[in-house]
């Protein structure tokens, strides 16, 4: 039990930490580190599970700072805790290149970042994922090994995107009792007092959602601590809507939204030392209080040791299991269950939709990797997400394998991140390719974090038909191939389609999107090779006949089928015509000159045949190379009507080739 | 008054229309229009204001349909009201290619539709711009031309959407009182069973958020009539909760997720015939029933009439503003206002960062230009949004100028969707560029719709600095010209920020994003020219010296200065180098092939700059240009070492050119 003195002096470290790194990098955030010094305090103090030398045990509570323009409260807490990488030299280095100590929090940049948070709401939703994640790998491996909780602290921000009604929803829905909010409640954003632009009862928002809430004073650390124990023991997730003055200190600008974006300035930081009787020059945390601060960092070493001890008592195949899934491995069986599958197409040769055959892979894969939770934003009928294996999971029942993450995209990519960056889990989860635009912003903070969150999007052109342009991507498959490290993957049959989500089990720093089709295709992969072609992005499906290739044509999906019609075509006319199929623009680019040149290969005519915009293709075909595909928006009809209309035909392909040949 | 009986064939007819049609066209919705065809009927019949000949009257109340995939309900009431382009015909022809019916209401494609609905949780949020255009409408010119309701329909997906909370929040914020929003409450999403993903009381959400709510039985037609007539004299928005059976009158599928998005088939069809006893072949209504409803459909015409005795009794000078308002034509002084603004301007040769420009541009728009409503998602400082003429819009004072969104990109572009297509008003909103992520499902629905929404998006590169990668841009300019029907404009100084603003206020029809700087920049464009030359969407800003251009340097905004500067040091060297801005690739891709031959030019080497990706540059430099640009995300460091450390900078540049030459 700490004093109020000796809590009073914790948080001034923190609030010191984060002003000076501030002034120093002349850029930063001082509000918030300095409102929310108190209830970071006790969190970290009393009732954090953590051991800071050891940040990746996994049985740690995680700390995600929703609220991440504030990351100095994290690094600050870092360094005081001893976590090994957290220097003061980084936090001198505050938003320098090169530093562990971005503007926002980096998941990867060092121990202790849970998340990568700044876009506002991304962390309070990447929370559910989190704190759902716990309760799947508890029902999986009991309490001994996994039982912890989800901190989160969100500001006012956070709680008005429009994904923190997602996320609350759902894990109120969920009951996940061990996912506790704290809000930071300082009726301040960047344009001024929230009431600017807010009047909701935050508290009676969250109760409507199935939440336990409370009101408390963030700067009294006793009813902090009385709110967080209230909290552990609530059968509900728990907003705490703390009280705090954002900049607390500051003599000025405390309160205002001056202290919240910007370097406070010699003078106020100089009447913030004297507010707070701080003695100490920038950058120096008296032994002492270092001393303190370091207590709490090892304080959970105890914990942490009794847990590898019941880990070290755990069945030994249970462990290996456990260990397994937290090191992120597939099973070793993995590759064999695939091979087999892949022998067994070759045979059967199904002429289905690529969400038809995405569903046969993930039947084949759920009952081999235990770690895949599938979900979709209620669309499981027409995303084929739920597989033999994956029953709901409930409120009522954590041990199942299927998220029904209701009409909410945006939140389900950010429960999937939290999923995955909880360890243990691979989650995949699935909505109409066109709402990726919903869930984007979290698709883009997995490519950035680097992990292996897997979108699994159907109804992935014109080919939808009827449901017409509101739903029909156009720009979706260009939009998220320009994400940097995001595996766009477009399957063209049953076996394409358990390539590509093999490679997607498999990159485990990368995410995935599948597009797929709601409309069904030709096997066009009819023979057996072990090697996955598709990890290749492109490869020749069908040679030329009859002479070096004239033609080339590049296709993806549901319009390989149609490039093989148009090949028929031009072969018939006498023109050697070869078929390459480009499931995936990201690995053909990483292959080597030489791959890329040969399959791009020296016809005089290269053309590229895909139900979306041109964009992107040009390093394929060439700029004088033939499109055929989409130029705007689509339009409501049957899928028939459709391919013809906007002429994404066999023989709408085979006279633009041939009128090109003619002309040359 | 109409009899129980009389209500419900009304009601029957917009149900047997919504099967027959689905049935037709074996693909549609029939379940929503089923259970939602008494609320409609109520209020199509009692309560909505307007004249189905006159459907652009502009004092009509608005219906709008946020449950898209119910658009058999929509077509049925256009239908069955009388307006003229809706005939039977285009009933039958439901979902059909060319047709006004499409799957989803699409704006533009028949009267009375309002907004494209469909991507849930977009109408109900279009709403909030609806019902505050009518606000600020009445505040410019008063009760006797601008009174009327906004009613909505939305259905569960509508409320989990996470983009609903940010409508409502704003809605309640704002005391828009004449919005009044009916949640189809039937407990049935597509995977099943609304508890399989929710449990939130939806009515003490609203109420959280200022609202006023209600619930009522749907299937009672003087419960809904009592409820709507609270709703009108009520201070706040309001929701009404209408408990309904989806697909009501479906012998064994009403009730049920079976109904919800699939044909009911001939059985369950002739079931429901015996249930409602309704003896008419498909797409038959009884002459009465027909007669009856056509008369709810002119019961409007009187207040039409009055409102134009109203108008026309109008003080001249308003009454001509008002009327060029509603016709969306800007002020006739607008051009000369921009030259003079121009003129001034290469006098002045500021050296602002184009944020500033903007703000600059806009200060001079909104002097002149009355109906821009401006606005921020709390990013009012930074976007550089507000003028001295835009003060803050609130519950007490809708007669201002300027919208504090708050934290809601999304909901944001949903509302200045709303606002532009209720007409009289050009809404322009701004945000951080990374973050056109969250608001990217709206710009989509404005593309489409074909509207002049203007999105002001700052901090649009690494420029931003140590915000780190969270919160650079480096696919959004891709993946915003990837978007059909939508101008990226990147200007490069303050006369190039005002020719895109020029140009964004003049397109009735395509929906404009402005990419700004945070850092500043020097004025390219120093001498005054009379013609608009963003317009063409690239030129030549500077020609080649001492002989043909060798090199040709692309550039956009900010990396205008490095050409300029890489032009400098190649001219230096010998090499006769010209450099060429492309403010807008979509209007540039729009010019004849001859002046894009012109400015694209022969120089043996093209390269293009701009601090983003590369995708969709090779149309212009070709596959083989050079490009100086991001190859993946960006990081956390000051401008200066982020553009030396990624390699964008004049030095940068030069060397790959002159290792180019060198090569060739």
């Amino acid at each position: 039990m700490v004093s109020r003195e000796q809590h009073d002096r914790m948080a001034n470290a923190i609030r010191f930490l984060s002003m000076d790194a501030v002034e120093k990098a002349n850029s930063g955030h001082p509000g918030l580190p300095m409102g929310a010094a108190d209830i970071a305090t006790v969190l970290f103090t009393r009732f954090l599970k953590f051991d800071a030398k050891n940040p990746h045990w996994p049985d740690r509570d995680r700390f995600i700072l929703s609220a991440g323009h504030g990351s100095m409260l994290l690094y600050s807490l870092l360094y005081l805790t001893g976590y090994e990488d957290m220097t003061i030299e980084q936090i001198k280095n505050f938003r320098q290149l090169g530093s562990k100590t971005a503007g926002h929090p980096e998941y990867g940049h060092a121990t202790g970042i849970e998340t990568t948070t700044g876009p506002l709401g991304q962390g309070i939703s990447n929370s559910v994922g989190f704190a759902l994640g716990e309760r799947i790998m508890n029902a999986a491996f009991g309490n001994d090994l996994v039982n912890h909780y989800t901190y989160v602290l969100a500001g006012d921000g956070c709680l008005m995107e429009g994904v923190s009604q997602e996320a609350i929803a759902l894990a109120g829905h969920l009951r996940l009792n061990k996912l506790i909010v704290f809000w930071d409640n300082n009726n301040i954003s960047i344009d001024g007092p929230v009431s600017l632009s807010d009047s909701t009862d935050q508290v009676a928002r969250f109760q409507a959602s199935g939440w336990n809430a409370m009101h408390v004073d963030g700067h009294d650390p006793e009813a902090i601590a009385y709110a967080i124990e209230a909290a552990r023991h609530s059968d509900k997730p728990t907003l705490i809507a703390a009280k705090t003055t954002i900049g607390f200190g500051a003599p000025t600008k405390a309160g205002t939204n001056k202290v919240h974006g910007s370097p406070l300035g010699a003078e106020e930081i100089a009447g913030a030392r004297k507010f707070f009787n701080w003695d100490s020059p920038p950058f120096e945390i008296p032994a002492d209080l270092l001393g303190a601060w370091r207590a709490a960092g090892e304080a959970g070493a105890k914990q942490r040791t009794d847990w590898e001890g019941r880990l070290a008592k755990t069945d030994g195949k249970l462990r290996a299991e456990f260990e397994r899934r937290i090191a992120g491995k597939l099973p070793a069986d993995f590759d064999a269950v695939i091979a087999d599958y892949k022998k067994k197409l070759a045979v059967d040769k199904p002429k289905v939709a690529t969400r038809k055959s995405s569903e046969m892979a993930l039947e084949v894969i759920n009952g081999a990797v235990p770690e895949t939770i599938g979900g979709s934003a209620d669309l499981t009928g027409s995303n084929n997400t739920k597989t033999s294996q994956t029953k709901a999971i409930t409120r009522d029942d954590y041990g199942e394998r299927y998220v029904h993450y209701g009409i909410r995209e945006h939140g389900m990519a950010a429960a999937m991140n939290g999923l995955t960056l909880h360890g243990g889990i691979i989650p995949y989860g699935g909505t109409f390719m066109c709402f990726t635009d919903y869930a984007r912003p979290s698709m883009r903070l997995a490519s950035l974090m680097g992990i292996r969150s897997i979108f699994v999007m159907t109804h992935d052109s014109i080919g939808l038909g009827e449901d017409g342009p509101t739903h029909q991507p156009v720009e979706h498959l260009a939009a998220l191939r320009a994400i940097p490290n995001h595996n766009v993957f477009r399957p063209a049959d049953a076996t394409e389609a358990a390539e590509c989500w093999q490679i997607a089990l498999e990159s485990e720093k990368t995410p995935s999107t599948l597009a797929l089709t709601r409309q069904n295709l030709p096997a066009v992969r009819t023979d057996y090779v072990a090697e996955n072609l598709c990890r290749l992005g492109a490869y020749e499906l069908a040679a030329a006949e009859g002479g070096e290739a004239a033609v080339t044509i590049f296709a993806t999906g549901s319009e390989i089928e149609i490039a093989l019609g148009a090949r028929t075509l031009l072969q018939g006319h006498g023109h050697p015509t070869r078929v390459v199929s480009v499931p995936c623009f990201e690995l053909f680019f990483q292959q080597s000159d030489a791959y890329r040149e040969k399959i791009i290969g020296k016809a005089k005519i290269k053309v590229a045949i895909e139900a979306g915009i041109r964009q992107g293709w040009d390093p394929i075909i060439g700029t004088d190379g033939i499109f055929i595909g989409m130029h705007g928006f689509g339009a409501s009809g049957t899928i028939e009507q459709l391919y013809k209309h906007f002429g994404i035909t066999a023989e709408d392909t085979a006279k633009a080739v041939e009128a090109r040949l003619h002309a040359k």
